[in-house]
């Protein structure tokens, strides 16, 4: 068996928490399994770098402020190993660059190349435990690289990747993934497992958990993660190919996102490259464009109604009334007090009238659907934003999903028994 | 023209420290001179990461420990590149494996042994300006390592060496060394040029402004150091070669250490190996033996009497009590009220009649003289402790050191033709 186990920034914070997150490592190194770390900086810290770069200038050059970004997590990998040694577990701490984790150039946003993992799987082999500091790398010419949000998780899949681990552990402070916001749905419940492509539109969808990039690297090697809680010992969340030996619910969560905003686009021409006329403008400012929707046309107009995040939406609204004589629109409208509500679940590619059964839930609510979307795997509709809450419940409960529901307590069963 | 220059902590902590260091830098880039640096931590940074590895543990695992300290480095080194480029100086970090500066694998003490120079040469050459790490370096297999107190300095005139620098310009929080201690000796005055050897006299007796470590490395390139402060761009205290076209002075100044106590073996058997037996069991405890005076035999017996740092007296007293019947000693004694005052000075090798000006004087203030050891440039006495300030005061006005005695207002004339 071999592992690797990653640790956020909750799990290095002061010695306490590193003496609980040591006790995790020595117990599976104990029960003899190859276990390698990928450690985040303490919490607070980048914020404390950042501060004191900032106090500099307002715009730190790129290579130094990630030379000084990446002290954070090899303080956090040399203070596990301290912990790790005190305790009589060899434990070896590496940088980005011992270890030989090489980037592209992109200061902030690297991306991962290519990791050498032949000293790293040595100490596996000699029952050692290799730490590698997450988030960081080197480029061609040696340059301090950090990899943005998500770095850690990504430097972990990586190295489970180069290392051929069983599977990933990626320890945070939730205990794994979901089937809505239990704070909005007091019957939310934990999913066992979950398919690469769900979790991919769940990341997508504001459930922060794992970042995309994580993600699709780990299904494009099909590595194994199980997501779980640094606090308590019991199973989180596996997100692994999707599992066709089990009969499937149609629906595997409810996912929603408020940061949204929508710019309509009223009468204008039905004819090519329109389309490009308003999304090349919006693109070249940087903005990410979300949903988009185009009516079938009539008299030879046609509505284009797109969304954006919340905080791109004057910069958009600008952008498209600049742009509004050349692509001759009639009107354009725009709300930025609007969210979107989604259904998620590899079972309803077999299972017909899903879309159907969503869409008569919202109505029985007497809730106004403005934009709907779909995928092989989810269906997204746009809705009023008060109407947030109401829609999410009813979805939850309407798709059998709430644990006192009857196949909600069947699948809790089947929880335990995987326990 | 070439310079490295090193920085301290103190030139290090916060931003507006920062920012004074980074206007030397500018200033000195600008003159077109190719300036390379060398950084310590932050003052208080290296301390602050000490106590996060205790507070987990007494004795860190060294390679670890060395892990976590070399961030302090590296953080300083980002921040005032992060400065510069501010300022539109193109300024680039090295921590001492980017660098590769290669050291021993002895961890906390490494002893430095190769420095490519080839890249940040190349930095200089394009009006770049490369900033290396102090205090760090990485061994044969990569594993990070520190070099001990004093390390950044010895990186830095390491740096100067491998760049052929003109000189290593070293900015502390003094002004230079001192014919004296000011607080002793109130007409004390800062010495313009020193020599490798004399800077290593007044270095070993607790003038610790620059390591022995340091000016050795220097004293076998001949690389000069210039000490000088980073808070006022005045000229410090040369260290270089002896300078033979000026008359010198007898001595150069005057230096004490009161970390003394001294221990004295009486009527020991004057035979072949009692040395070894005495002093083998007190190297092997680690203690440092300073001052070693056997008098001349009588009866077949002599008396041995050695110095130790005061921390060690009691452990050295110990060892001696345990072996006094071995050596067959009549008697040991002890004391640890004792201080040791040297005068120091290349001039002494060729002006005869230093040793007796030096007991003459004492001898008319009352002191008196425990033991004396003697080198080509240095004469120490050891007396009792109480003694010291006024055998400093006495010895640094006979021989001519204080600001308001003839010699010192010639040197002060020739201070400012310097200037």
């Amino acid at each position: 068996m071999r592992l690797v186990q990653k640790y956020g920034g909750t799990s290095m914070n002061g010695p306490e928490r590193i003496r609980k997150t040591a006790d995790i490592i020595e117990a599976s190194w104990r029960e003899g399994v190859e276990t390698a770390v990928v450690v985040s900086a303490m919490s607070g810290e980048t914020n404390r770098l950042h501060k004191l770069a900032h106090d500099l200038c307002e715009q730190p050059f790129p290579r130094e402020l990630d030379a000084l970004l990446a002290t954070g997590e090899q303080a956090s990998a040399a203070l596990l190993c301290i912990e790790l040694r005190r305790r009589g577990v060899a434990a070896y701490s590496y940088t980005g660059m011992q270890a030989g984790l090489r980037t592209d150039g992109s200061h902030f946003r690297a991306r991962i190349r290519d990791l050498e993992s032949e000293r790293l799987g040595l100490h596996l082999v000699q029952g050692e435990v290799p730490v590698l500091t997450g988030f960081q790398g080197v480029d061609e010419s040696g340059n301090i690289t950090t990899l943005g949000r998500g770095g850690s998780d990504t430097s972990a899949v990586a190295l489970a990747i180069a290392l051929k681990a069983d599977v990933c552990d990626i320890y945070t402070d939730v205990d794994g993934i979901y089937t809505t916001d239990p704070r909005i749905a007091p019957g939310a419940r934990k999913i066992d497992s979950i398919s690469y492509e769900e979790m991919l539109e769940f990341a997508s969808l504001g459930a922060k958990v794992l970042q995309t990039r994580c993600v699709e690297l780990a299904m494009r090697y099909t590595m194994p993660i199980h997501l779980r809680s640094s606090f308590d010992n019991v199973p989180g969340t596996m997100v692994t190919v999707e599992d066709t030996s089990m009969e499937r619910a149609d629906i595997t969560g409810v996912a929603y996102n408020r940061d949204e905003a929508k710019i309509t686009l009223v009468g204008i021409p039905d004819q090519p490259g329109i389309a490009s006329s308003v999304f090349g403008p919006v693109a070249a400012a940087g903005i990410n464009v979300d949903v988009i929707v185009q009516n079938v046309s009539e008299d030879g107009l046609t509505d284009i109604t797109f969304t954006v995040p919340r905080s791109d939406y004057t910069a958009a609204m600008h952008i498209v009334h600049e742009i509004s004589q050349q692509v001759r629109a009639r009107k354009i409208g725009g709300d930025d007090n609007i969210a979107k509500v989604s259904i998620i679940g590899v079972g309803m590619r077999t299972h017909a009238g899903v879309a159907k059964h969503m869409f008569e839930v919202l109505s029985k609510e007497g809730i106004n659907i403005q934009m709907i979307t779909t995928s092989e795997i989810k269906i997204s509709v746009v809705i009023e934003e008060k109407y947030v809450e109401l829609a999410v419940r009813a979805l939850h409960q309407a798709f059998g999903l709430d644990v006192d529901s009857e196949r909600g307590e069947e699948q809790s069963a089947r929880n335990n028994t995987l326990q």
